[in-house]
């Protein structure tokens, strides 16, 4: 099953929650065992897991990413985005969750998180189930 | 087909070779021919494949991750692991590998390595097999 | 289905386009809705889904990975190539992508590019393809 999430983002780097948008579709599958691969089908952004209840730890990340790989510096790319293909390509296009009993299986302090590295933009990511 | 291995971690930051103990499973399973998707539920550890042959390999890679996203620094996560969230989001919580004629199918040097950033822990990594 | 693809690269550090060859393996398994899993077997290599109309962009991926984790550096591991084996751990060994209609389901800018980290050498990509 495939199914598209959209996602607003508001500034040229942000992280979005959207697991209870991923969850949402699990739950209207059907489906109780089986793989979820949630996908970026951008250049200029990425997804990553990581914890949810303290909003400065995704900060860090964005802060870290920023400091490493700067959006002014001495790139090739000449259309002022250089750094967020880069940053997407580190962070990565995907990832894959277990699904157990209809559930997400996370961590108990995971969240899956929409990585904006150039926006503000409305973006897609793409859920697809596969059961197992 | 979803198991659990326990990891027991001794130092703050270390790598743990856990091929064999995912190899167990996947032997277990009678799973012939799939995918075995290895995740990490923590958001202060991650998950590689790399060389296992000389541990100079893993020590280069922690050495290298602690050179750019140091323990001690400005962060905004005030738990003191602010450094081990950042860490766990760039390595990534999970690795896919193909399982063929009943075996993990690796490169001649490559192991799967639990990677620790915040231990010492007893942590969790999910294996879940699919058919395919 | 698992095929293996074969890609001679030709310097140190090189990103070769390989969407092509993988399509070809999909239209070819007849497999219309599922995931590939486009897997890396070498400890010294990786693989990223990014622009591929721009080939400044991926210099300017190779550029920024050299930056961090230059070839000369103080490393453990004493062949020559530890920051080969490094980046190839941040990058990552595997991608997803999903199969929809016979075709891999990448956004309009993405190509799939194997990454040489220590060339120049053959190296193979597994393909696994799973229907569902």
């Amino acid at each position: 099953m495939l199914k598209t999430i959209s996602v607003r983002t508001s500034r040229r780097m942000e992280t979005v929650d959207i697991t209870e948008l991923i969850q949402e579709e699990v739950s209207r599958s059907g489906i109780d065992e089986g793989i979820c691969i949630c996908y970026v089908p951008h250049t200029t952004a990425g997804i990553i897991i990581n914890e949810g209840a303290d909003p400065a730890v995704c900060e860090d990340i964005l802060d870290k990413l920023e400091q490493v790989i700067p959006r002014r510096g001495s790139y090739k790319h000449l259309e002022g985005n250089a750094d967020s293909h880069i940053k997407s390509a580190i962070v990565g296009s995907s990832v894959t969750v277990i699904i157990e009993r209809g559930r997400l299986l996370l961590g108990t302090w995971q969240k899956i998180f929409f990585c904006e590295f150039d926006g503000p933009r409305t973006r897609k990511v793409y859920v697809k189930l596969i059961k197992g």
